[in-house]
């Protein structure tokens, strides 16, 4: 249950309450409180604290539509999605960042496409110890540095809680990478924080436990949740994940969060991205990462699912088209 | 390998070759050998009698862009998808023919939509032997008298191979459900038939199988397969199954079949039905089968994921929007 | 619900009250109606026409603990599984019959072993039209001259609805392949038999499922049907399928069927084989299919999952000593 | 490629070639360069200075049996696992560390039992931020009070990197839960760690991602790495996740690194897990992992798989039955 307190209630009393309900409690202009979701029914001696009680079914709580029945509007510099808007956001880069030359070409390609965000990863969870693992802080620094020449939002992965006040530091939205989306070292540092966050969801978890790895977050204090669905596992191999739209269609009917779809992880080659691009723009979403690279086949990691720069613009521009026939723009 | 025999070659010497290559023959114009994959050169005796030979990675062999490389041209009617047209065809109807009066309230919204083919169920695959199983060759007459009085085509499954005759001779395109896709009585049959076949994919099926199973109806002489994704069993299960694109993507790209699309069965709620075929149609693909019923809440089976007419025509609209951005036309 | 109607009750009354609760009947020493699961308290007017009556939470009903709580007895030529006896029946044999020769030394290599069943395929459910497809009935055939000339008892799967007749002659164990679970057509003709039906898990489909497509064959009146579980589809690649031994203890504690285990299937490669069965046989289960041949490297269909003989032989010895670990008999 | 350098080249050459290698340096008694598997042959003018070089496959190396063709030999207190040895390793203990006299309890049952090993959780994974989430140090620090008054060794679950020196200082066996698995702020930490480490199979990770993960730590340097599968997910939810010990059977074939397994995990119900236990010790493992409570029903977390103390005795007691018929015994 989501309870919001009435401002004449003092912060001691509202600790006191929140023990007694064995809630989190999340100060900011309202003092609220969210209990385990067993909790069906406002104890009678409360009634008179409370502003608003909301009882929702299970513990996708804050996110859900039954608390707030429309998309958060999350500000990224400029530009806001969710909300009142129809604003779907590009973002594109390199899987990872290489060296100075490569994250600037990539940079320069942004500028020159409209898109306002870059990415690129900085620290990346291989699964073997034995390939490239990516340019740490000196990445961070790189990506600022494109920052602040181009004029661009950085959103960049951290993937474990021991350099996650780094990423924190330095990036405009902090992704949290599928592999760590039940970390809670990560997700309790980005609760704190006040950025905007991307969570990916794990390929091996449902929705539910998804939406619940965003309520870490938001009920840390942070309200700027994005959800990312990328891909799940599942037994066909031909394409390296099944990107998940049903599960789409469920996050945007059930809860408050906005939408952004990676298809290039999902499908893990370059030729299938267009057509799956396409699509996801057409399910009415809030933003789509599209892996793009100066030069693919040279890339370091990833190499078979980046697009080169001209297949991008070229998928740009029919994407613009698509937007339009949902009545949505890409920003 | 595929083998096309010269003119030349009389028929018993191509069943001696057949039985020397361990080949499926089919007799149409041209005679054409399928042996087993692995043969991948052509043996030297044999060369003076070959007009045509390509040998393919796998047993994905006649429905292969290897083989042919463009998409099969199949007539339903007065219409044609795949080849050079850039159509998209609309399917659709209830989950199961209830009774006349419901079947006929369906057929006559198809004429009022300009959809021209009609769907619906009369042997179901029901998982329980206490719920409806269909009304069987009652269904199926029901639907001839649709086809007769309103001019639709018919499309309906056929559940297993006790009754693919019967579904042979009344329907236009017989669908073979997505738990008969592996059965081989049924497949022989088809491959028989010269009507169009609608594959479903089996949802425990690889891309790779569902493939290999539209092999068996195209060599046994039946070009006009089309192949149909409607979801495939994942561990999620907030929603029905999981609609894999990706694997769309994988199909478009690597086979020469056209591919139609069930967003109804994958998602199994009404509620995320529109989302998911505004993003089937911007994939690019040559059909939609949509699930609508006059009273969906009264269905006697799959009630939860069929639209209403009212639902349905909106869709439809917006359908038309989403085609034409992709350079489509819904027919 | 179960009804158990009273011997006082004429056929032509169970059949109008049949009707009227959309109940299918099955008519034996007693007459049992067995109604849609959702009917949970007996009509009052009924009462006393009625014997029993079980109300069971969802389709899971004629194979239910709740139903009848212990494990139904099946009689295999002079041996006994489930009811009282501790019995674990050992099936063996090749993936195909290839010839008469090959299928005559493992039909002598059974009786050396002191196994009593033979198995081996004559209608294969390959997934290419272009591999090996079986003997069909010429397979049959040979397989009951070793039937007669070795007094074993012969289990052999049926594809498809085609050809289940001939397969209900010839055989004494019925196996319904995991591909064809659902198929109505099988089901069916499998409820009208007389005889024991091995019934495998589609490697795609549920438990609950599963246990449903066992409904079909008991509520057309065959009680013996035995549960097979033979590995399901998951990510996993590494191995051919993923045993599923949590829904083997599932099955035991839910329904009243007996389980009878395939390692070779799951397992997909030899060397996995031994333990996988020792952890079967120490599961506490009715019987253990193992896949076994001449010269497992030259076999026409699963080269890679046969054990040779002397591998199975010496297999079988250890499995002895599980088995009296844990309180079964081989047989 | 695994590099054993001679005891005659000098640190900085090493140094040097690792370098030249994009290898990783491991100094013990020997130094030891491990380059991306890709690389298949031993350059030719390093041969001079290499005592013994391994090419294998793929990135499974030093876990690989390719590299050391028997299990690794583990030392536990007074315990060894792995080697020449064939014992089987009981660990058992509540879910979480609630408070002092349930955890007291527990560890006089293990005492009484003759278990060596207690578990218990002190940083619980939860997928909700609105469960109880673990006692964190206060409950390392109770785990280490029952080691010194019992006698016991005490194992585990590091849940992020921010807390995993503290469980490195308190534990003897370091637990790395299955959400964790991918963990490189964990697995490093591991690697530098001088005890045993059991990493549990992520429920999504593959079995080769589930090895290259164990690289992580044997490349940074710690030999003791124990494997632990405790159930994937799959598309079967009646039970908890599906035990894979077809994957089991892959690890002991292709891996040097002794198995343990955990039933409780997977199952997720107390009444499928002696069968479970069972069939585990069947396979010939290193060792099993059970959780049991003083009273289950009353358990903080995961209520419904917990043995009672009673349950658990006699479960113990058919094990060792188990254990003696496949040559193996349980310490």
């Amino acid at each position: 249950m989501i309870i919001h307190l009435k401002n004449t209630v003092a912060e001691e009393e509202a600790q006191r309450i929140a023990e007694e309900l064995q809630a989190i409690l999340i100060a900011k202009e309202e003092i609220v409180l969210v209990t385990p979701s067993k909790l069906q029914e406002l104890p009678a001696h409360l009634t008179s604290k409370v502003s608003k009680a909301v009882a929702v079914p299970n513990d996708i709580q804050l996110a859900s539509k039954l608390y707030m029945n429309e998309t958060r509007s999350i500000t990224i510099g400029d530009t806001t999605i969710g909300g009142s808007s129809n604003n779907t956001l590009m973002i594109t880069g390199p899987c990872s960042v290489e060296n100075e030359e490569q994250i600037e070409k990539a940079a320069k390609f942004c500028v020159e496409q409209g898109v306002k965000v870059l990415r690129a990863g900085c620290y990346k969870p291989r699964t073997s110890p034995y390939s490239f693992q990516g340019l740490g802080l000196q990445g961070l620094k790189l990506l600022a540095k494109m920052r602040d020449k181009y004029g661009l939002k950085i959103i960049t992965e951290v993937r474990d809680a021991s350099h996650v006040d780094d990423v924190i530091e330095y990036t405009d939205i902090i992704q949290i990478g599928a592999k760590a989306m039940y970390d809670h070292g990560i997700l309790r540092r980005c609760g704190e924080a006040r950025k905007p966050v991307l969570l990916k969801r794990g390929f091996g978890s449902t929705l539910q436990e998804f939406v619940q790895a965003a309520e870490f977050i938001l009920s840390g204090g942070n309200d700027e949740v994005i959800l990312c669905e990328r891909g799940i596992r599942t037994f066909e191999t031909n394409t390296r994940f099944t990107l998940d739209l049903c599960g789409v269609a469920f996050l945007k009917e059930k809860t408050n969060l906005p939408v952004i779809l990676d298809p290039s992880h999902a499908m893990g080659y370059a030729y299938g991205v267009p057509d799956l691009a396409r699509a996801c723009v057409a399910m009415g979403i809030e933003g789509l990462l599209i892996e793009s690279h100066p030069t693919p086949k040279e890339a370091w990691s990833d190499a078979a699912q980046q697009l080169n720069f001209d297949e991008y613009a070229e998928l740009l521009a029919s994407l613009k088209s698509v937007a339009q026939a949902v009545g949505r723009k890409l920003v």
